[in-house]
């Protein structure tokens, strides 16, 4: 669906985030089945086809803070993003966005709303004063893969099969029934295809990782809320650190703060979202 | 301008993000000089008004997360806020707000743009699972006050005097010129005229204290970009106490990530900013 690259250049990330210009401010998407978690398509998926499309209407090129709340389930198929600009300024320009798709009786349905700031990555400066440290894992050979699932490497989620993710296994204990009881997970982060990670696919990856539910001894289902990002630089080529906490579950919802680190150990991605935690 | 207090009766808070409605969707509000920082408009002031109005156009009444991004500094004087329902749902309804005011040609310029989902935090139950620990601090009396101002109590900001803020010593270093360093601030938290939080009020509290960049040496002026606030309970009388953590300053930006801990120890509300820091 790119102008500018057929699609055997393309990696899976960008033909399946990939939008058609139909006419100022509104895009057309293929959401595709390659990124669902069970019968739902990821957040951070549509987080990140919506951010191309207003990355698209916006003046600026890099989300700097982007804010989505979701709505209802996304399924795979056509979908409509629709993008208004808010204001223009020289470095920083903001726009909100809603993904669309046909409901039942054939009237749009608005799946996600999106509510962004987008800058130029490039133009700001290399300052960095900063007291935050990269999450403490384990080599990425110690870590576990799909391919380490006992049930199989075909066995997990279909998304699972986009990312080479390799779980700290000192998160992993609700695979094997054993959770450890702390919201934490922590994982070495990459595209199966290779791709390297840049702003957009940033988006995708502050919800890619396993509930931290899960740690808690929770087996349900935590849909999503609200989840808001900061991208904070351009990740540099190489594979991502990505940590989960949550700290506070309390009324049935619970909040996930993220953190993804770059090779260069650089803080790249901050996130939070708050999702619900349902028995 | 509320329907159902006379001004004699209401809060400083009520009576200034009081909100008037002119047609569905359409409320008009006056921005009180009150809540003053220097020439403008508190953020966290700002988006209590919007989330008045926005809650008074959904179905549920309380703010359970809410996202505002900041365009252009606000002026005391009328304002109005243009508020759309995105979806309603049984437990949950969302939607955005512009909150509006007259530029210098007399045409209406956007000054914040909001994204919300409104809940009813009487219906959610009491679990609690949480290891987030309330800031350690000195008792009250042993803070400091804006009567400890050496310049005298009247040299602060003009919001200063709506607040009962008590300031953690160990993160005042900047107010007689020995910043330590650290991203933190801490303080207790009340109204002057000893109103109660809520949920509206939280959203005014997540962004009342002296920015963390005076803690780490900088003095110039640290726009919000963007805010977003989670509230996870409604809050319980007497006061509050609100930590402000900054770790990653880079490229010009910064977070600031906050904590308000209720009289009962409950983690009451959650946010984080992404703020500019002009040198």
């Amino acid at each position: 669906m790119s102008d500018t690259c057929t699609e055997a250049t393309l990696s899976e990330f960008d033909r399946d985030t990939a939008v058609r210009l139909r006419e100022p401010g509104v895009h057309d998407v293929h959401l595709s089945a390659g990124w669902a978690i069970g019968h739902a398509l990821n957040g951070g998926y549509l987080l990140a086809v919506a951010g191309r499309a207003l990355g698209e209407t916006l003046p600026h090129p890099d989300p700097f803070t982007i804010t989505a709340h979701y709505f209802s389930a996304s399924t795979p198929g056509p979908a409509v993003v629709r993008s208004e600009t808010a204001r223009t300024g020289r470095t920083l320009s903001s726009g909100s966005a809603g993904l669309f798709q046909a409901g039942p009786d054939g009237r749009e349905v608005e799946r996600i709303r999106v509510l962004a700031t987008y800058g130029d990555l490039d133009t700001v400066t290399d300052d960095v004063r900063t007291s935050a440290r990269p999450p403490a894992m384990p080599p990425r050979e110690q870590c576990f893969s799909a391919h380490d699932n006992p049930a199989g490497p075909e066995a997990g989620p279909e998304m699972g099969k986009r990312l080479d993710l390799r779980l700290d296994p000192a998160t992993c204990g609700w695979a094997v029934g054993a959770p450890s009881g702390r919201g934490e997970m922590r994982a070495w982060f990459g595209l199966a295809d290779g791709r390297d990670a840049d702003p957009l696919s940033l988006l995708m990856a502050v919800d890619a990782l396993p509930p931290t539910a899960f740690e808690l001894g929770l087996s349900g289902w935590v849909p999503t809320v609200e989840l808001t990002a900061h991208v904070r630089a351009r990740p540099a080529p190489g594979p991502l650190r990505v940590s989960v906490i949550t700290a506070n579950l309390a009324g049935g919802f619970l909040e996930e703060d993220v953190e993804i680190w770059d090779s260069a150990d650089r803080l790249v991605a901050q996130s939070r979202q708050l999702a619900r935690a349902k028995a």
